[in-house]
């Protein structure tokens, strides 16, 4: 077993506080990122083949934004087509982590994005696509990757490829990567040490921890007992289960049977897919240089330029995914047997190397559901959006990666409900927080939304509820 | 934890040999099925696309072949084309198991496949493609497939979806179930149950336990304690460290390295595919009513008639992939720290799902190499070829799936040496037996030859040294 991490709590956290709060907005300013709308047909360095209308880098690197016909037999909508990003080479998420006086921390590194809505956030030690680690664009090398490069001089914690947005990437992944250092380490602009104390609470300001960071904080094996022994006595019944969850054996289901369940669900799902050109889209246009949905709804395709002081490449231009409306990602969680657990959903995406992971209880866009038959309005969204205020244990609007998406946010909350026989449905299953860290040592089990409430709920380990922070950044 | 399962070595083995002869060849002379090459033009049920010269049933299921572009721009050989199988449907391979009288047996079927080159074998419970147990042919319905259809009434051994042949078949993935019951079932004629330790004995005999059967017997967990209680007492060095290997914890390498390197080398590792014609493909011609390679090397796409009265369908025909000459494969053990370690391949072949599988030692039909570049050649087959008698623990011919290949077979051999530095390289890693058993609970990390490989080293735990049979059937 991977040795466990803790994290601290200790009495510095308020003057850790105010020195975050002046060190990222100090960045935040010399980092000032210029993000300009350009139409599709002016993006300088890219191309729209004349007759498929795949857009693509000059270098034929990066990534190609093609069509996809998706069918999926059974589904509420058992046929659609859609643009989709390809992005087939494997990029570095990695967190660099380290004992500093007895307490772990982590090498994060403020970032600016150009689909960010507000510049900087907080990321990984390094987040590097192969084209920006092998220098494609000639850029500057990026800062610590060779402690990911070289594995065996250092400690691994966790090392293991995952699947981001099915539904806008086809069978993309990165590699996780938590790798534990003993030397010193030079701090370079730009990037901090934080505690996982720190990180956590972090994670309950608005689009500040990015989506890279949480899915490598979702791959760390995080333990209850050695939390517990650095909490302070005295949590409330939920706060207990989540301890036990992260910690203990067993879980309503055995691994065995939530195995077999995946097995059975991936066996049955049928999804087909295949690339279609781009241009006469079923469904699809391309008017005033994006590509939008005739609805309106989804997401439009958009081109920007960008100008920074600070990149590895000071300009440059790119299509970017602009989703239409404010995402809602839910956990249902219930105690059950002293235990937390939380409702997991088998989604299929048409993204997905293999059919189906297992993704929120809930996972949507509302208003999509405006154009959308009935029946694909997601199962217990009603349930998450009645609950009670003193039911939700953490509630925040976080973004999703930047590089390729525009403004995408996301409503990450954790509703607390009584068990019970509504939730007995065959593409639903309560499992445990030690039992999601197990399956997160493997592939493409976990989403990339259910791998960020994951780390929401590790955040809510030190106290059992946030408390919602908007003033921030 | 699953529950392991033991093997019974009880004093009627004897009886039980001599038994299992008589009602196998009984039903060998019954079940008799008559194959005759045709040529592909003339294959009834089958047809050639014009233009493609792809091959497909006329139902438009089972399976088709078409042909395949391959590049691995780090391999020795960097590119080349071949036919391959396509059969996306998930298949079942079903083993019913049962307490009976205390110890645990296994309900088996004998069946011939037209590829058998002795007709009938020993089967797992239920060997049905999706074609199959949906009866898209018309046939029979499959017998005890409801065991397998309805997981909620017995208790799941075990239930993952493994990879086969990947130089042949094009994501190709069979549901690998083990299911145990508690009730009374029928045994119909040709089905048997026999015990853990009698299907060890019999995989000692050439061609009698098909690939079918060895790779659900690999997912079965399979535990030292429980058989070292059953198990007379005097076992030497090798023995010991086998059971020490099935049952331990740890190992040479910490399980979150060794799913760190098969991380690493699935991201490092490139294989691009792509479908292309199979009329036309450089290198194969269709001659004399089969496809063949220019060389006369590796593999020819036959035509065959089959004729019997006892299967689903009375007659038929099919194509088959008929492989030339017989393979071998071979795990190099060692014990290291009083547990035997089998040094696995991190293997790259163009069908896997997911880049790359870790397969045997040595994994090669060894005359291909008279035609292939010299540094094509597998590392350690010397080793295999020249190793002693007495490290020799495992030797015997084994056949491959019968439905879709003809007369295809390797010799699967287990080599003993002495651990050292000859060893180390990035592709290869020494692991346990328990180490593989908690990687086949999940899908795509042991191939399929690899799979047969642990089943027979599972096989050895009754004595650590198998007397070669070559007298059945």
């Amino acid at each position: 077993m991977p040795r466990r991490i803790a994290q601290s709590v200790s009495a510095g956290d308020e003057t850790g506080t105010a020195e975050f709060d002046r060190w990222f907005d100090d960045l935040r300013e010399r980092r000032a990122m210029q993000v300009t709308p350009v139409p599709l047909d002016d993006l300088s360095g890219w191309s729209t083949h004349p007759d498929t209308g795949v857009i693509r880098h000059d270098s034929g690197r990066f990534f190609t934004i093609g069509g996809l016909e998706v069918h999926v037999p059974n589904g509420p909508v058992p046929q659609w087509s859609q643009p989709i990003i390809n992005q087939p080479e494997i990029g570095i998420l990695g967190l660099l982590i380290k004992q500093i006086d007895g307490v772990l921390h982590c090498l994060v590194q403020g970032k600016v994005e150009p689909g960010n809505r507000n510049g900087l956030q907080l990321c990984p030690t390094v987040q590097a696509t192969r084209s920006n680690y092998t220098q494609v664009h000639g850029g500057r090398p990026v800062p610590y990757l060779e402690h990911f490069r070289d594995t065996a001089r250092h400690r691994i914690v966790s090392d293991v490829r995952q699947s981001e947005q099915g539904a806008w990437f086809r069978q993309k992944r990165n590699r996780n990567m938590v790798v534990e250092v003993t030397e010193d380490i030079e701090v370079i602009d730009g990037f901090r040490w934080v505690t996982f104390g720190e990180l956590h609470r972090l994670l309950q300001a608005e689009d500040l921890i990015n989506m890279d960071a949480r899915t490598v904080l979702s791959c760390v094996p995080f333990a209850g007992p050695e939390v517990t022994a650095v909490l302070p006595a005295g949590g409330d019944a939920f706060h207990a289960a989540l301890l036990a969850s992260c910690s203990g054996d067993g879980g309503l289901h055995p691994m065995t049977d939530i195995l077999s369940w995946v097995t059975e669900i991936r066996t049955r799902t049928e999804v087909y897919t295949r690339e279609v050109p781009l241009r006469g889209l079923p469904g699809w246009r391309r008017e005033a240089g994006r590509i939008v949905h005739e609805s309106g709804r989804f997401f439009d395709v958009i081109g920007v330029d960008v100008r920074t002081g600070t990149r590895e490449v000071g300009s440059w231009m790119q299509p970017l995914i602009a989703p239409i409306g404010t995402g809602l990602v839910a956990f249902l969680v219930a105690r059950i047997q002293g235990m937390l657990h939380a409702l997991v959903h088998a989604r299929a995406e048409p993204g997905y190397l293999d059919v189906v992971e297992l993704g929120p209880t809930v996972q949507c866009t509302p208003e999509n559901y405006t154009v959308l038959p009935s029946a694909a309005r997601p199962r217990f969204i009603d349930t998450v959006l009645a609950a009670r205020p003193e039911r939700i244990h953490f509630d925040t609007v976080l973004s999703e990666e930047g590089g390729r998406f525009h403004h995408s946010r996301n409503r990450y909350t954790v509703v607390e409900v009584d068990p019970g026989p509504e939730y007995d449905h065959p593409d639903f299953r309560w499992v445990t927080l030690h039992q999601m860290a197990d399956l997160l040592r493997h592939s493409h089990y976990l989403n990339v939304q259910a791998r960020s409430l994951v780390a929401c709920l590790h955040s809510l380990t030190a106290t059992g509820r946030a408390t919602r922070r908007t003033d921030r950044p």
